[in-house]
């Protein structure tokens, strides 16, 4: 038994009592004749006391003892003369008799401490090392622990949990597929999932009627912060249901994970916005709704006065800053400099101060007078205080460039607290997308999506009008999820890929075994996904998917720690039939 | 809303009731003016009734309903006369009042029942017509429950489930990886795992203390029945644990799964049977413990009698087959057939009748008297009535074929029935194997496996006599799990790398990242990964793994419904960097 007890588990209720505990040399101080270890694992850290006067030998012996070495200590319990209330064992340390090294350690490359000196990559590299550290540990424990709670709810819901292949097919369309080279089928491979999307829609097809699954997923794009090659999804797909049983039941999901992970209750229904909403109110398909600040378009009321940016300008629109009236030259020129960021792309900003005193005051007053201010404030219901922010261009790229304006007066303000939440639906998803390049439509969301009943004349008159039966779920200005109601009709199936360009042959090429499928008594069926890495980390509040991932990639794809991916074997290749080439 | 209930809801209670449900068509009969139609979902079966007298249409459309379309209906809950006690909803039926055709089906390639006519090809290429059947989909459901009831004792026991990488590195020990090309690093390639061995590891490097994972592995291995290119692993280490408190904790699990899943309270502790007496008693390291008939060597007892078959094996033993003795000259023979197979390899099969009057009758008569013939009796305890069954010849061989010849007896005398179980640990592996081909010493478990501390004298005299902490979960002849204490020092890893004759070089090649963790401080740790499919199969009484997994490949590794592998775009090769080339 190399322990009785963890390093999280003594109280004062054990004191006097004779312990073993095992763990890892966090800290070492010598005060005086005395030398305290604090001795950590995964539960706690327990103060150690060795004392020169009483035992000499092994009080030395403490003094040879390293960082992270590995011990096996058994000792007697006692009351801390010098309490410390931060850790769950501050009330109590362990007098030690008997010390055993189980490991010795090497100095470790960077401290092991909430706060390290260690930076990313170094961090990477000895990843074992990093997650010592309670930060990197509470994120993944709290990632199992969110994963229970989603199998608990799916499973009392009747839900299924049926694993889909790996090892699957590729497909043209969508990401860029990772393909596994097959050694028994001569220049044939496998490709990894980027969803196990076609494999739900078939278990419904099954009749397995509510399928979920936590699920690796693969996509070979190139990484950013929020994007990993390997990342996990709550894939889920029920039949028998409309949009409305979808979003109970997952609102659900998503109501019981903030009560047992956040200790959140969400009492209120969850909001529901129209995609067309979203876009004119906050720019964006997932707005943060921590804060209000509503964009209100200005067209009828700014044109026409003969200021050219407003006259020339597609759309006109702004936001309404509560009690910034006082915000100063130099705040207003970081706001102005920070919408004319090449990403953003604004040509400019223009600010109306409705000062305390009633006044109103603009960078426009050449072309608007006080009157003219007041209206537009009205717009806005602005009071006094507050100020007001209008951006001016074409509509697409201005609504874009003021949802980012949006979002950086919420953090200015203080707005978007990390612990405060707000859920909503996205709902009334457009049905394609129309590229200019390419003159065709896309699937907006994937070409199984339902369209609205109630637009399906449109289809032939007005494709890009017509709305989907898909919806995503949004917190805090993070897509956690999204999914849609299926065709489930042969014909509407057929008529969609139509509309999508492709031939009857390229459809029959790329999804003929599940319009096969279909012939054999397809369900009505629905279903959603969830990222999970992004939905831990808006739970950990981290700021990166790397930080709740045990073994993450870095923005090459690259594993540091094991050193991945690598050359592999002449003979290895052989005997796949592949050879690398020059690109 | 498409249902009020499932099809397998209603009840005598709910009669009256106006309910509405949604389903397949199992089976349509018309008997006289009536039609019935049998409406099946995930849940069960309610039998619909039509009247031709009361609603002409809608019976006349019923009639036109074909197998597996799909209906919604309404109507009220009525008692039936003619009761069905084999099914749940069997005290009712559905007077059907609307009816709504959601889908219609092509007629399935098969019979959607219990016993299906469909081969297993084409079950496999319409797998998700396969999947409709109760007995696929029960198999399934059970999966579910078990990996919930895994996660949910692990949990409980505070392990930790983290989700190690899928894109890994290449290791050149061990089965034949699958490798993934990198786009983004020319000419390397990513592995996927064959086992998350190495990252379990280090989560016990990291102080992850409890780690397991319910995780998908892979070996591009060529197949058979109880193999897939992929399959699931419960996979789990430990922390500051001996082999004693693996064990504990994972017969702990074993019999938290039959209590749960099976319903049989497992109450006595498991037998740990030795490597050793597992060899001579079963000749296995597998034992199928759900009997007995264990061997008994006669070498001392059977020699220089001038049988030359005996005096030149260097093993003579048998099994006793109680109450046999009066098997037939005919079944003699096939036993014979039998242990003569060339998979089996016997070159003959000696017998003794143990004659329920007590005279001894046996085919070597000619060499042993009925004296010499009871003391062989005796050695087995035989009584009257018994048959001796006795082979000879090279020790490992015959063994091996004595085993096969017990478990064909087992299965002729009924002794190995599906519902009955034997869990056992064999415990006290070799460390190593000697290969004679390569002549060199190979890891039986794998290199990071530590040897039992009372035979570390015998790794540098005797290295093939050194037993390791290493152990199987065994039940019915089928090795569900097995696991080791690893080595955490530094200094034992070296010298076993050396045994097993790896150069310095070679083994900092392969392992180096991991001895480079060890040197931060490893704990002593230790672990277990068990066969998911398999132990589903088990408790599902299934013959192939493939009854157990939703979507399997046949054994040339192809998915027969989408098609995989296949063939990829000269584009995809290209952005690769690799090619197709003729082996």
């Amino acid at each position: 038994m190399y322990r009785t007890h963890t390093c999280g588990d003594l109280r004062i209720e054990d004191v006097n009592k004779q312990v073993t505990l095992s763990g890892w040399v966090q800290r070492i101080r010598n005060l005086g004749g005395m030398t305290f270890v604090d001795l950590r694992d995964r539960y706690g850290i327990t103060q150690l006391v060795f004392n020169m006067e009483t035992n000499e030998p092994l009080c030395g012996q403490a003094r040879e003892l390293g960082r992270e070495y590995v011990l096996q200590v058994t000792g007697v319990v006692a009351e801390r003369s010098n309490k410390n209330s931060k850790i769950a064992t501050g009330d109590i340390e362990l007098l030690v008799e008997k010390l055993v090294v189980l490991n010795v350690s090497d100095l470790p490359p960077f401290t092991i401490e909430d706060d390290t000196d260690g930076g990313e990559e170094l961090r990477m590299k000895y990843r074992y090392l990093d997650l010592r550290r309670r930060t990197v540990r509470d994120n993944l424990m709290l990632r199992h622990k969110m994963a229970m709670e989603v199998r608990k709810y799916m499973d009392e819901q009747g839900f299924i949990e049926v694993e889909t292949p790996v090892l699957i097919k590729s497909t043209p369309e969508g990401a860029r597929d990772f393909v596994v080279p097959s050694r028994m089928n001569d220049g044939q491979f496998y490709a990894l999932p980027q969803s196990p999307q076609v494999y739900k829609q078939l278990l419904m097809v099954a009749g397995f009627d509510k399928y979920f699954q936590i699920v690796k997923c693969f996509r070979d794009e190139d990484l950013r912060a929020d994007r990993q090659p390997e990342f996990s999804q709550i894939d889920c797909e029920m039949s028998f249901v409309e949009q409305e049983d979808i979003l109970r039941t997952f609102e659900g999901m998503t109501k019981h994970l903030f009560r047992t992970i956040k200790g959140v209750e969400l009492k209120e229904d969850f909001l529901r916005l129209p995609y067309a909403d979203a876009m004119k109110y906050y720019g964006s398909d997932k707005p943060d709704l921590r804060f209000g600040m509503k964009f209100v378009e200005l067209n009828d009321v700014v044109k026409g006065k003969g200021f050219k940016v407003f006259d020339d300008a597609a759309y006109v629109g702004g936001i309404c800053a509560e009690n910034c009236a006082e915000y100063t030259r130099k705040e207003l020129d970081q706001l102005t400099d920070f919408v004319k960021r090449p990403q953003i792309g604004a040509t400019g900003l223009v600010y109306v101060r409705y000062n305390a005193d009633g006044t109103l005051k603009s960078s426009i007053d050449k072309f608007f007078d006080e009157l003219q201010l007041k209206t537009m404030a009205e717009c806005f219901g602005a009071k006094p205080g507050d100020l007001i922010l209008i951006l001016a261009g074409p509509q697409k790229k201005t609504l874009s460039a003021l949802c980012e304006l949006r979002l950086e007066m919420g953090s200015r303000l203080g707005l978007r607290n990390k612990e405060v939440f707000a859920p909503l639906w996205v709902v009334d998803f457009p049905l394609l997308e129309w590229d200019d390049d390419s003159q065709r439509f896309y699937a907006m969301h994937h070409p199984f999506t339902s369209p609205k009943k109630e637009d399906f004349e449109l289809i032939k008159t007005n494709p890009g009008a017509v709305r989907a039966n898909a919806y995503d779920l949004v917190i805090n200005g993070v897509e956690i999820g999204g999914g849609s109601i299926r065709i489930h009709n042969d014909e509407l199936q057929q008529k969609m890929f139509e509309i999508l360009g492709f031939t009857h042959e390229e459809a029959e090429h790329q999804f003929g075994f599940l319009m096969n499928a279909f012939k054999y008594g397809a369900p009505p069926h629905g279903g959603v996904a969830f990222g999970f890495d992004r939905w831990v980390s808006l739970f950990t509040g981290s700021d990166s998917i790397r930080d709740v991932i045990a073994f993450p990639k870095n923005n090459a794809g690259r594993d540091m720690m094991i050193d991945t991916p690598s050359e592999i074997s002449v003979a290895q290749l052989a005997e796949l039939g592949i050879q690398v080439v020059k690109k």
